[in-house]
């Protein structure tokens, strides 16, 4: 069924000239910067998301391919909005992320390890800022930069423990810093929401590097970093096509995690895919408490467009897992999550089961008639056993839904202070009673009333196992308190960090990890990749 | 005259199931594992080094695009093999290098920026070893490394004077280590030096990573990261096909300096353009002391093939620096690089004038015949100014030098110690009279007896402003003593890296880098890149 990537790009219309092809299933598409808004506002955008994962999580890619490669099947002109693996993590313990069983894009070998090298050049970009500064530290200081108050961090796309707190000497100065994981990297996330090149220029100009010693804000621009670093990103910014084992086109780009950062793929590849399909299935990380969420509330406002209907994808093991082994019990996770696409949202959303062998048919029932009871209608998802065939309900589904979108609630409003932004998403989407921040939280949230940047989005960092800041906390847990224990600007991204417990930016390589199982053939052929 | 890549490949009988495209310029080839021996015997290597280079450059990479353009007017079925730039130093003082003037390969945008992402895969497999024994040793440690004496570093493509010495803790161990710039990793050196997957697999397991607290050694095998690392590298380890102005075809591939690491390019890249051309044109980094000793001692044993005749590239203006401004003066390094290469290796040499606007005719006929004299051949090189048609004269030299081949004389046997190697490279190639070693050299010297590493190539790491360890040496320096102040194990890549003086294999940004001269505009072209 794998096509020719020049095959897929032509299905959706694509004009030859505007692709840079990598080999015969990868490329690379220009930005048109003269995108047709009536096409985009009339294509159908599809948001997945889910209930509160476990560690094996709830396979809402796999459900995301198969819905399209359902919808393609179905006839419609339909394109994937996914984000690209990072490749710290394929050779730790949570592996790649590419679907499962029939229910794949392709080649998913290139995709997990360095495909088109999105991720390496943000990570060289955002480490040639960090050496700038240093380097003008280097030579005499004139922005008199505070070595105490230097806030970016060098990253790297690998699980590297050892590198989340470092020091070194630049001259007197001894700097304590550390390096996080490319995909927590503020650069990731402007790349991400940077629709060309002069807004991405602008934006990575706009980083808030340090302070200097009379506590002023010291931004990228000040060291006429911008234009370098745009330079290393400007293939990076274009979205990467490639396809389904079933040949529906999928772009698949950029890559921030959903618990740390903000959990969607670029907005040109949503919007690439809104010019060139009608349908466009996209998905935002982990539950919809953080990736639905932060894609709502902030991508859509970039995008300038809402999701047409939302599928939420729920396995009936994890909803046991909530309720101590009890179905109806760990409905409650299940519940919360309606309420707030359907209620606080505001969207039309369907349930899609996504089943796996050992579910009985007795619990899918069950399952069923709770949700359905919510007035949400629900559908089996069986893409990984059987791909588009297991899903072509689930997608006539979708396809009425989206036929009369609602128009979304925003959890907040732009103008709302940052306080109040954390505190509506802490009480309207989690569920919390109240908001408490750390001392630390509290001099970042000075810092931000004084430099101005209230106007900001607030991108919230927590475990992705619980509604709460607190794993262990499964179900829907209610009348908690959510402690913000420190705050992050990332004043390129527009985004206030607020960081929710001890959340690692910088993940560790495990006991036993998946580099361990990994074999390469004389030939090149791999297995245990994942 | 720019082809497509496809085209270009053509025209060396490459199979285009053989070639994987970055878009239309840009190819990698697979290794063809059955190459004809005889064919590789009879293609013409031609091998360009340089005088004793000052801070600009003696322009080696335009003197070989010249001549490889010039080879290819001639009728010959010529392919360059040149190493491919390093990201940082792009952004730091030293520039691209993709030559200059109409002897330029193409596209040099690419080319000197990501290119086909070969230095990130190099850094992203040499971190991730770096990555799994830190994470050995915090989870329990069982192989008991000694935390002193870890030898690997991390490296990144950026200038990072900062990171060249970092402190940080894992449980109790307090690790002091660093970075190196990618260029100057074990890692790249394995794989230049590597022709498949399995050898590579193979060297790279063998890399000393550290001593046990016994003083044992330990190998990345040892930590079983060799096979994720080789999966790291399964597409860095293809030669890169691009082309010159001219349409010449060129393969550009991996890039260690010369300084500090074996300055060649990979051997994959040279046995596929021995493949495939008659003649290939190979460049070995700054002058004949350092890249084309190198290239000789090292490179030629695992290639299995000497070179046919070799080019000495002069610039005039830096023959007079070494005399203080007088060129009979500085003619003693010309002098001592021909003797070198005509008599200790025994090569058939001739000169190649890179001549620059500013030199006059009178200094022309001087240095000319200063050279003849020797007995050796001379020829003008106007590939900068006049493109192919300005190394004519040369290119048809070359091919009558190139007709005779002789033996050449290794300057070391690889049965001698270390020591011996050292000392033969020193007083044969250098001119030096002694060598002194610190007492950290001493150290260890007397582990690589200990572990049996005798038999391992040397690769010196000295200054490229003299012959000697001392860069205000210039000319050709007689009676001194040659101190080694460090020297590093490199068992993966089967080579002792030498230290003499304070050789930084991490350099740093400059004050005024050119990073602060670049331009991108909304439309992606950019100014002042190189």
């Amino acid at each position: 069924m794998i096509k020719d990537i020049k095959q897929v790009a032509k299905k959706l219309k694509i004009n030859s000239k505007d692709m840079f092809c990598y080999g015969n299933n990868i490329a690379k598409i220009n930005i048109d910067q003269n995108v047709d808004n009536n096409k985009i506002n009339n294509s159908k955008l599809i948001l997945v998301t889910a209930m509160t994962s476990n560690k094996s999580g709830i396979g809402k890619t796999t459900v995301s391919i198969g819905l399209a490669d359902a919808l393609n099947k179905l006839g419609k002109n339909v394109c994937l909005a996914l984000r690209e693996p990072s490749l710290g993590p394929v050779f730790g313990i949570k592996g790649g992320a590419t679907g499962g069983g029939k229910s794949q894009v392709y080649p998913s070998d290139e995709i997990n390890l360095h495909f088109t090298g999105d991720f390496h050049a943000i990570a060289q970009a955002n480490n040639l800022l960090c050496s700038i500064l240093d380097n003008h530290m280097f030579f005499g200081n004139a922005l008199k930069i505070d070595p105490k108050k230097i806030f970016i961090k060098r990253c790297l796309d690998i699980n590297e423990r050892s590198l989340r707190d470092i020091s070194y000497k630049i001259k007197d100065y001894t700097i304590k810093t550390g390096f996080n994981i490319t995909a927590a990297s503020e650069v990731m996330a402007i790349l991400c929401l940077s629709e060309n090149l002069d807004v991405l220029k602008q934006n990575l100009g706009n980083i808030l590097v340090a302070l200097d010693i009379s506590g002023n804000p010291i931004y990228a621009r000040d060291l006429n970093a911008q234009e370098s670093m745009t330079i290393l990103l400007k293939d990076a910014i274009k979205p990467n096509l490639v396809q389904t084992l079933d040949g529906t086109p999928a772009f698949v780009h950029l890559g921030p995690f959903a618990n740390i950062a903000h959990g969607c793929n670029s907005i040109t590849a949503t919007k690439q895919a809104l010019k060139y399909a009608d349908y466009v299935v996209t998905e935002a990380g982990f539950g919809s408490d953080l990736g639905a969420e932060k894609f709502l509330n902030i991508k859509t406002r970039e995008l300038n467009k809402t999701p047409d209907a939302v599928v939420l994808v729920v396995t009936i093991s994890v909803v046991k897992e909530h309720g101590d082994g009890d179905l109806l019990k760990g409905f409650e996770n299940v519940k919360k999550h309606i309420h707030n696409l359907t209620t606080v949202f505001g969207l039309n959303t369907v349930v899609a089961i996504n089943v796996h062998k050992q579910d009985t048919q007795k619990e899918i029932n069950q399952i069923t008639k709770l949700i359905e009871a919510m007035g949400v209608k629900v559908r089996k998802a069986q893409g990984f056993a059987k791909g588009a065939s297991g899903c072509l309900e689930l997608a006539n589904l979708v396809i009425e839904n989206a036929k009369n979108p609602t128009k979304m609630n925003y959890v907040y409003e732009m103008t709302d202070s940052i306080e109040a932004k954390i505190e509506k998403i802490a009480q309207k989407v989690y569920g919390a009673k109240k908001v408490k921040y750390s001392k630390k939280a509290k001099q970042q949230l000075a810092l931000i009333h004084q430099f101005g940047f209230d106007k900001f989005y607030v991108n919230m960092a927590k475990t992705q196992f619980s509604f709460s800041g607190d794993k262990s906390l499964l179900g829907a847990p209610k009348n908690f308190t959510l402690t913000i224990d420190d705050i992050e600007i990332r004043s390129g991204a527009k985004m206030i960090v607020a960081i929710a417990g001890k959340m690692l930016l910088m993940p560790g390589l495990g006991k036993n990890s998946n580099y361990n199982n990994m074999i390469i053939r004389s030939y090149g052929k791999i297995d245990g990749l994942f």
